[in-house]
C-alpha cells in the first residue's frame, strides 16, 4: 500500500462522510479518480442514497477516466438495483485500476464487484485504510448482517453522572460548545432517538439547528403507550420533520390515529418485561432502512440498550459540575450482578468541547 | 519578563515540586542560581521542610553566587524561624539579582524579604510564572490565609459515575495505569484521606506503593465513632506509617485508647447534622500542619466537602464501563435545590491513563 494510495483513500473517505445521515439505507461512499497524480473526479453518495459516488466521479472525470485509478471507500456494486451497477460504469469508462477500502458484505455484492472488474482487466487493490472505512460503513454493515442500525449513545452528564437535579432541572449542565457538538452528531446520523420520559420531560424538537440548511434526521420516539403530549413540540412539527413513534401492542388505537393524523409514522414493536424490547425496536428501525441511530436518552432507554449489548459507541460529555446522589442518573438500572458482567468500552478519543470534556468509547467487538 | 527568566523559573518550579507532599508545613520551594547564563546552584525544600531551597543552592554555587541571579519560586523568608532567614544568606553571598515568582502571603514575610533585599542593593523582580507558582504553593497559602489545607478530591468511577456494583464489587473499575497515577497523586500530597465507610468497605492501606523509597503521606481517617476494625490493614500499619483518626466528641474513650495504643494520632473534630463538620475537620488538619490533602472518598465525605465548597481540585478517572443506577454513586447527597447552586469547576487538563480518561478540574476561585 503506497502513501499515494493512502492519501487518495483518505480524501475519498472524507468525501464519503459528507453523505452520513443523509443517504440511508445506502452506505455513505466516497470516490476519487486520479489520473497521472491529479484528481480528475470526485463523488459521494447523494441525499437519499442516489446517485452513487462512482458515477458522479466518472461524470466529472469524463474522458480522463480512461486509464485512471479509482479510489472508492466500498467495493463498487455489481447488481442491478434502482441504478445500473457501478462496476459496469467503471469498466465502460476504461479505468485501469480500482482501489477499494473494503469489500461489501452485502450478499448481493460480496466480492462479485471486484471479481467482475478483475475479469475485465481492471487492476484491483483492497484493504487501503480498511479500518477507517469499516467504521464509516459500520451502520450499513450492521443492518445488512444483523438487521439493526449502528447505535451511538449520548450521555451529557455532570461529573458524577447526573443529567438533572432532583427537581428535574437540566438546562444547562453542559455548555454551548457541547450542545453545538450534539447538533453535529445529530446531523451525521440517520435518526435521533429518545425515550418517552425524555420526550415528556424536555418537550424537545430533536432537530438539527444552527448548522445551515441540512436534511433533518428522522426523530424516533420510543413510547410503549404513545403517551406523549399531543400539543408538544414533537406533535407540532410532525408534519414537517419525519417523526416515527415506536410503540407497543398496548398503545390505544385512538392515540395511533391521532399521531398518524399529525403526520407521524407508526413503528410497532414487541414488549418484554414491561418495556419495549430493544432488540425488536432496533430490528424494526433496521427494517425501515435506518443505518445510524443517535440515542439521546433518557436513562431507561439508554440502560435498556446497554444491558442488551446494543450500544456501539458512547459519546460522553462530562461537565464541570457536581449534582450529588439526589440528582437524576444518566443511566437507569442495568441489572448487573458482577463487575465482570458490566458492559465495557474502549476509549477512541478525548476532546475538550468548550468548558466540557467529551470522551468517545466503542464496543471492543465493533465491526 | 525575559525568556531567560521564564526558562530558569520553570526549572526552579520543577525542582520545587520535588518537595511536594514531603516538606509540610513549609512550602515546596525551588531555587536556581545562574551566573553568566550557566546554572551554578540548585536547591529545593527538603523532607520535613528544612533546609530551605536557597541555602542549598547557595552552598552549591559557593563563590560563584557573587553577582549571580537567583530564581526562587517564593519570596525568600526574612524572619528568624528555626533557620536563619534566607534573605540574609542571599545578601551575604553578594547575589546581584533575585527573581521571585510570587511574594509570600505569610504575614511574617509579606514583602519584607524582597524589601530587605532591595535595601541591600539587590535587584528584585517578581511575577515570573506567578500563575504556576501560585498553584504550586496554593496549599501553603490556603493554610496561612484560611487555616485549612488544599483539598484534591479523587473520583475513580464508571462512565455513569458509580464506584461499585450494587453488591459492593469495586475491584477493578479503573485500569492499572490509573491506579499507578493515584499512587503518584498520593505521593505529592501531605496526606491521604478517606471516610469511615471506605475504610471499612475496602480495608485499605492508603500507602504509596510501586514508586521506590518515598516518604509516606499521613493517612487521615474520618470516623465520627472510630468504628474502624482494630484488626484491619490501617490498625496493623498504624505504628509504621502515620495514621490520624479524626473523630467526633461521641467516640468512645476505650476506642480512642485502643487506636492511640496502636500508634495512631487522634484529631478531635466538631460534628454538625450528625456528621463530622468538614470545616472543623480541615481546620484541625491545617492546625496540625497539613497543606495538601488528597481525599479518596467515599461518597459521603466527598459530598460533604463539595457541599461546603472545600474541594479545590478534582481528579476524575472515568473508566469505559457502565454499572447502572443500581451501582454505588461516587458522590453522596449534596442537598442541591437548584442547578445554579451546584458546585462548578473549570477544566484544567485531560489525559488518557491507559484504558481510562483522567480529567482534572479546579475551583474557579482557586488561589
Amino acid at each position: 500500500m503506497s502513501d499515494q494510495d493512502q492519501r487518495h483513500m483518505a480524501h475519498a473517505l472524507a468525501l464519503g462522510r459528507r453523505g452520513m445521515g443523509r443517504c440511508w439505507p445506502n452506505p455513505a461512499v466516497g470516490c476519487v479518480i486520479v489520473k497521472e497524480g491529479r484528481v480528475v473526479g470526485r463523488g459521494w453518495t447523494q441525499d437519499g442514497g442516489r446517485p452513487h459516488a462512482e458515477p458522479q466521479a466518472l461524470e466529472m472525470a469524463g474522458a480522463q477516466a480512461r486509464g485512471a485509478t479509482v479510489y472508492v471507500t466500498l467495493e463498487p456494486c455489481s447488481h442491478h438495483g434502482q441504478t445500473p451497477p457501478c462496476c459496469d460504469a467503471l469498466i465502460e469508462a476504461g479505468v485501469a485500476r480500482v482501489v477499494a477500502a473494503v469489500s461489501d458484505s452485502d450478499p448481493r455484492v460480496a466480492g462479485q464487484g471486484l471479481e467482475k472488474l478483475r475479469k475485465h482487466g481492471v487492476q484491483v487493490t483492497t484493504g487501503v485504510l480498511a479500518h477507517e472505512a469499516l467504521h464509516d460503513h459500520a451502520g450499513f454493515f450492521l443492518r445488512v448482517e444483523q438487521g439493526r442500525p449502528w447505535v451511538t449513545l449520548k450521555l451529557a452528564m455532570s461529573l458524577d453522572g447526573r443529567i438533572a437535579t432532583a427537581t428535574g432541572e437540566s438546562q444547562w449542565i453542559t455548555g454551548p460548545a457541547a450542545r453545538r457538538a450534539v447538533h453535529a452528531l445529530r446531523a451525521c446520523h440517520d435518526a435521533v432517538m429518545v425515550g418517552a420520559g425524555t420526550a415528556r420531560a424536555d418537550d424537545p424538537e430533536l432537530t438539527v439547528r444552527g448548522m445551515g440548511e441540512v436534511p433533518q434526521p428522522v426523530r424516533v420516539i420510543v413510547s410503549r403507550h404513545l403517551d406523549i403530549p399531543l400539543l408538544g413540540n414533537l406533535a407540532r412539527t410532525a408534519a414537517n420533520v419525519p417523526l416515527w413513534m415506536c410503540h407497543g401492542p398496548e398503545a390505544r388505537p385512538e392515540l395511533l390515529s391521532a399521531w398518524m393524523g399529525l403526520g407521524a409514522q407508526m413503528v410497532a414493536c414487541r414488549t418484554s418485561a414491561g418495556r419495549i424490547d430493544p432488540q425488536s425496536l432496533l430490528q424494526a428501525l433496521g427494517a425501515a432502512g435506518l443505518t445510524r441511530v443517535f440515542c439521546e436518552g433518557g436513562g431507561q432507554l439508554a440502560a435498556s440498550l446497554l444491558a442488551n449489548d446494543l450500544v456501539d459507541e458512547l459519546q460522553v460529555f462530562s461537565a464541570g459540575v457536581a449534582l450529588g446522589a439526589e440528582g437524576r442518573p444518566g443511566l437507569g438500572v442495568l441489572g448487573i450482578e458482577r463487575l465482570a458482567d458490566a458492559p465495557r468500552f474502549q476509549l477512541v478519543d478525548v476532546a475538550v468541547d468548550g468548558v466540557d470534556v467529551r470522551h468517545i468509547w466503542r464496543r471492543s467487538a465493533a465491526s
